[in-house]
């Protein structure tokens, strides 16, 4: 039986858990026991090792590698040369003083990028953290500690400039604690330093039918 | 007939656009649309889009990706895995909520890098914005804003540090705003904050031969 | 004869100096004139030009170019899309005003990564510099200047933030300018603003049996 996926000639995919209607481009590299969801689109050159899970409708845009330990939610943006990583005081496991660390998975710390946030090109993630739902990260920052929510996040270390919505757009919260998208009309209210949708959250939207793109194109 | 440039047996150009003594390393991947000009040099893993466009004499070291948007212009240098953008405000198309954003090309935001700009090795550039002539943008410098002709850009976000000359030297600016580089002697005046030559712009110069290069060498 | 490393099926490996054990993923390039050690693992999309060369035991993750005049010791950790670079002013040399820099060599500047060094995912490594033996460089770092042994090197420009010992565990350096390692118990003094092993250095110590990893596992 044919797949359900879509995969360029040049591409290696070695898991049989990749969902119906994802497209993995040139050069790129799935390893067997990664698992990405349905509707995503793996651009080129990119890796993704055993362990890693994508969700669905997600987009990894070139050169991304997700290691074992990476959890990318539903409706996520993966930006361009985004890196992450999975070990915070890294040694190579071929130094005999190094080995014994390397005896287990003990040396391995997660991270989650919740649903629909957007990592935006060449930037950083350091592991052990969680990236919350929504949350936009500038190209270029260095993610040190964990995202809320909606926050957008610049420079390094990457620090909060402000809030965006589930659109992308900015927001601007009152002296009330609400905002209110000027592009989608989403609303949303702050309690204490998190800021929360007033709808259903996104993810319980009745997907659009599968969208088709260009091969290699920006989407 | 034979192509008048050279494509490595692994690489992938679907473009019909590439200009003679133009060469194209292992693993990159050039789309049906990008167009590249002549005795251009295309490192290993790059991908340019349909859409993107490349001068002529230009160095694109490995890594690379140019999007739809981006345009490089004659002589310049795109250093390894300097990180490009199209979108300010990214969100995956496959998301429901953000699929109107992509139904049109509203959302692409252009890059301009003028000729014989120089972008340091994983530099990140944002879209929306201007890299002016002979500007030179430092390693993992994050650009933000426009950049003026001749400028030197460090650090994150990327400040201007001083000039530079032409062949890359860098400038001494005098209290009358004149400059006259150590290397050349092209020389140089200040209107305001931006820096002019004093001779005919490099791009009249005649071009010399065609020049050769081992198979991925750094040039 | 069968070589005595592994190279994955689509790897291109032109250099002839590769060592016992060593080995080589998926879409990698190595150059005719790199030389790679025994016991190393080069990570998918790598490129390691001519004149570039790698120590034993090195674990050089994915996307990582080493360029000519870049030498990586024993033992060294290279994280995934650390960015290397070998030119302080760099020009397109198919820009007929730069053609005479690259003329000859002299605009090649080196790099040394002393042995046991770890290098940040994503870090950006400026070239005419040392890292010395067991730095820790952090990932999204800059590295602009030399480092010292055991430093751990943080931010943009990456600037000393503690000491690290051989097994990768943070330092206290006591008011006598002693610390013991937490975790493996070595021993070490500062002089002036170095640090040393009182015992004798990791070089020296019998390399343990080859390690067995599995395709494009982290280590």
């Amino acid at each position: 039986m044919k797949p359900a996926f879509f995969q360029h000639p040049s591409a290696l995919v070695e898991s049989a858990a990749i969902g119906a209607g994802t497209r993995i481009w040139a050069f790129a590299h799935v390893l067997k026991g990664a698992r990405v969801g349905r509707h995503c689109n793996i651009g080129d050159h990119c890796f993704i090792e055993g362990g890693a899970r994508v969700g669905d409708n997600v987009t990894v845009k070139n050169g991304v590698a997700l290691w074992d330990g990476v959890v990318v939610g539903d409706n996520a943006f993966v930006g361009p040369f985004a890196v992450f990583t999975n070990d915070l005081a890294p040694r190579s496991p071929r130094f005999p003083a190094a080995a014994r660390r390397y005896q287990s998975k003990g040396w391995l710390s997660r991270t989650v990028v919740a649903e629909g946030v957007s990592i935006g090109a060449n930037a950083t993630i350091r592991c052990g953290l969680r990236i919350g739902s929504f949350a936009m990260i500038a190209a270029g920052a260095v993610i040190t500690r964990d995202v809320p929510a909606y926050a957008l996040m610049v420079g390094v270390p990457a620090r909060q400039m402000g809030w965006v919505c589930q659109c992308g757009a900015r927001l601007a919260v009152d002296d009330k604690g609400k905002a209110s998208c000027p592009t989608c009309r989403l609303r949303y209210e702050a309690r204490g330093h998190r800021l929360f949708s007033r709808r259903a959250p996104a993810a319980r939207i009745t997907p659009t039918k599968k969208r088709r793109s260009a091969p290699g194109s920006t989407g």
